[in-house]
């Protein structure tokens, strides 16, 4: 099983790294698809569903002088918890089909046993909010500062989320096999060069 | 002008990667060529050179008890920080030459101006280990332990070496274009795809 599963940070290009790659290698690539597939079987609202995913569990801490507080049956938390373990089963049984690139949700360390290739991707901040800029998403209204406050508020959310599954830290090279700085480069111009990287890896490690 | 830079952990096999990733680009590649033309240019012992540019500037700090003193002329230090010079030079020169990989000796930091492509290789201790007992380098008598101890010691050397010339950190991503882990793969079976890589990256940074 050949599967390859991209972390990144916002606004670097990950994601069309991911899906060019998934086109050049001719698998399918997976990203919102889990979203939709985890709003579908919970019956919940994807928006709320991608909410979730993208801040984290939200554990109800209550400021404590000295005590601590047994808390009630918290029906936020329990959803928020139903919702990751959604997405765990739904990103499991996609990667039983067969050889896929998977696009952030943790899928590197769900997907641990199946020994994916794990790529990281990043860029500057600069770079960042350029390629923010361009893509356009709901960003017009915000100045530069504010948009680089948001995009490091979606990073510290995935990591934040990341260390809730385990102690490989989002984003530490250590974690990753290949590191991709995106600064000042079109992703398409590397796909070719990725590819034959990841092919050169699946076969070291099938040997 | 194309210049990459390898950075390596010790034992990860990025020498042999960028010696490899030279003769794909049929490039020069400088490693201890440097440290031979700094021993003959300043006409110091090779060995010597090679040990102050392992283990960095060592400022002859005395512990003191609330009091600092002045220091007269050190003429350690003083050798070092010649060497450090003569060595800033030579890689400037061979960059000046054309075309070129070089490995370690912060030249990322050094030839910055050129805009070099910055490469780091890292691997997970056990297979830094393995490498070590592969190419066999001084290291039969060493146990595990003690092998790691040095591995770690060289490491440190090379980062406290880094910080003397820069506040960009050794070993931290955002600081390198690619980072490329070298744990369980053979380096030779990925050097097409990293020249392909580099290719890439300077066709998009010529456009």
């Amino acid at each position: 099983m050949r599967i390859i599963t991209i972390s990144r940070e916002f606004g670097s290009g990950g994601r069309e790294l991911g899906k060019r790659l998934a086109e050049a290698l001719d698998v399918p690539f997976y990203d919102k698809e889990i979203l939709f597939a985890i709003a579908k079987e919970g019956n919940y609202d994807e928006n709320y569903v991608e909410q979730v995913l993208q801040r984290g569990l939200t554990p109800n801490y209550l400021p404590t002088f000295g005590h601590t507080f047994a808390l009630g049956p918290d029906p936020v938390m329990q959803n928020e918890i139903r919702i990751m373990g959604l997405q765990q089963h739904i990103i499991e049984n996609l990667a039983q089909k067969g050889d896929c690139v998977i696009v952030g949700r943790t899928s590197g360390i769900i997907l641990e046993k199946y020994r994916p290739l794990k790529i990281f991707v990043y860029a500057d901040m600069a770079s960042r909010l350029a390629r923010c800029r361009l893509r356009g998403d709901d960003v017009k209204t915000l100045s530069d500062r504010e948009l680089q406050k948001k995009i490091q508020q979606i990073d510290e959310g995935r990591a934040r989320h990341q260390k809730l599954f385990s102690d490989k830290k989002w984003g530490q090279k250590d974690n990753y096999h290949l590191c991709v700085n995106t600064t000042g480069i079109e992703i398409e111009a590397v796909v070719p060069a990725v590819k034959e990287y990841a092919l050169a890896w699946f076969t070291q490690q099938e040997l």
